[in-house]
């Protein structure tokens, strides 16, 4: 009874090639930063000053520019583990769509900090949508390495400073969570910033014997 | 008369490499979960709630995952069914067009569920969509079959064991429209979830010799 | 003087792999054929009945699978073109542009249409669109003859066949814009159906000696 | 200490195979290309004349056009540079990330243009990210040459030639922002017609010895 299942599991569960599934990846991270664009609308202007009017359209370039870079740096991160993933199983790529679920859907978030930056519950769910694809990128390489999936040129000090420091922007956006709510929204979009101190000190601590 | 339509057909009409109807395909998929997003609008609030206006957008975040994980499955689907077609038709590529102008439409059944979700209409046609794109599916395998498309490893067990469990969503959506008729919409889109225990169902009775 | 430029133009004026402005192609092609669906509304409805509202869509639906449709037919001739192409130069890449421009254009006479299809002028400019779209493709395929960038395998009557069924298209659209002028927009419409006949009997022509 | 982070670096820093971040390239380009019409909205015309309608859409239509051309020339040369570009380095995925971020952008100020083409701020925001695209496509080049990551069959003479001529550009855009400001901003707009002699005489000074 089990056969013919065992025999569709060789023949379809797992694969040497991540070939097709990089490609589909890829593909959704371009598209879903391209969206983004989207969400900037000409404005309306009678008898205003449209430079001015632009001008105050900051808030919209601010979140382009901040989701553009977050979802090109997570795109980086996928590039750099799936070079050194050999194969892929059907529990891989079920994390991928998950990843990809939120990849996609940063441009709600990414809308609404635009629209309404200095009100918690936008603050919050951009730091959560966020930092969950954070999390998932981590979940994906520790995934593969117990799975054994990862290049034999990846050692145990390498595995462990990509998971490390792969937590530095969920941890980031989590704190940010607390300070939107416990001191201020804009507050918490300031401690954003706080990832790039945060990734060098991880750096330095995963780089330690 | 013949000779230069067959001449024709032999250089054009089939061919060895569904590269690049693959690569096609991926990128129709992948355009059309992203696409889902811009369905979920930013809520007007002036004096509002927010954070409640957000929690109110529960359907629309339900209606976007709902629609990426069917045709995250689907793209899984098809995924695994090119790993084994070692050629295509003509006729190949006519049946994944007609698949692939079905996944692109998705979006707008989509917006309809969740902006009416008790109504019948739209989750009849949410259905029908979704059930018709799994019937595409399960066609384009049997056509792969029938044309002698199929890799040498794909025995005949294995073969009926794709087309069998390759029926369950279809079978679900159909019964679901018969349910949101008689009994009620929302009742329908709840007997969705039978598709979970149809495919356990399904996957021992088509394992069995 | 022309030594930097011709050393220039040997390394980037043309070249044997096609691949990259292939895919650069279905790109285009798989895009704009998935923002059709963009066009097609979700209704506002307010006591009425959604059930007709979604039946009243028809031209929207029609619109929206006419389109998918061509550019699908488009991208197979474009497929069937390059398997054949073995290498361009820059005319072929600027061509092929001209190309692109005008089927990412396609949404919106699409949309035109749907909204307007009993106006002459959005039957017009439909017709002017996607006649022009054949007659660049072949263009593209008398370009590539006479560049020698064909495969030596197409003999001069597979060539001027592909050449002469090229043009049934851009002929019908051509001839539909006359009918919309004189007869009416919505005859216009119909006599789109011609291409199927004009199509047979192209192929009984270019296939004689 | 930095044993970890030397043996991360030689793993993920850099790297023989462009070929995903090429593909990625790719698809930004096309999409930002597509996503050009949804910028052109059907008429609204009750009673009135959609033919007249349709014809005042030309600044849409030239919108669409110019920034279509303008992407497809920077595709090119993007495609031209990474002919001979043979690996990459951490960097260089990042200067290919800020020309994406810009290119990404371009659907703003193309919508802006088209609706404001007669206001001084249109015209200097669309020739400000213009001609910064052409900046950062030309800092990629000298970068991939001082890092060495240039193909041996590029001379000195071929490396200043393209170094030279994707200046041009730049160069005129930031001349039509002065007439924009000094004579008038429609006037910059026809100044960027300067493209094409500036284009030739660029070409006759850089393949002079």
């Amino acid at each position: 009874m089990t056969d013919i299942r065992s025999r569709y599991r060789a023949l379809f569960g797992s694969g040497e090639s991540t070939e097709r599934i990089v490609f589909f990846s890829d593909a959704v991270f371009a598209i879903a930063m391209t969206l983004l664009v989207l969400d900037i609308k000409v404005p309306e202007v009678d008898g205003g000053n449209l430079g001015r009017e632009l001008l105050d359209l900051a808030p919209e370039y601010l979140a382009y520019a901040l989701s553009f870079i977050i979802i090109a740096l997570n795109w980086m991160a996928h590039h750099r583990k799936f070079g050194v993933i050999t194969g892929y199983t059907t529990n891989l790529v079920r994390l991928n769509f998950v990843l990809l679920l939120l990849v996609a859907f940063v441009p709600f978030p990414t809308a609404l900090l635009s629209e309404y930056g200095s009100e918690a519950s936008s603050v919050i769910l951009y730091a959560s949508v966020l930092g969950v694809i954070g999390l998932v990128q981590t979940s994906m390489w520790i995934y593969a390495h117990h799975a054994g999936l990862l290049d034999a040129s990846v050692d145990e000090g390498v595995y462990r400073y990509v998971r490390g420091t792969g937590l530095v922007n969920p941890a980031v956006f989590a704190l940010s969570i607390l300070v939107a709510l416990f001191i201020g929204p804009v507050a918490g979009t300031y401690s954003w910033l706080l990832i790039i101190p945060a990734s060098l000190l991880a750096d330095r601590i995963f780089t330690r014997k």
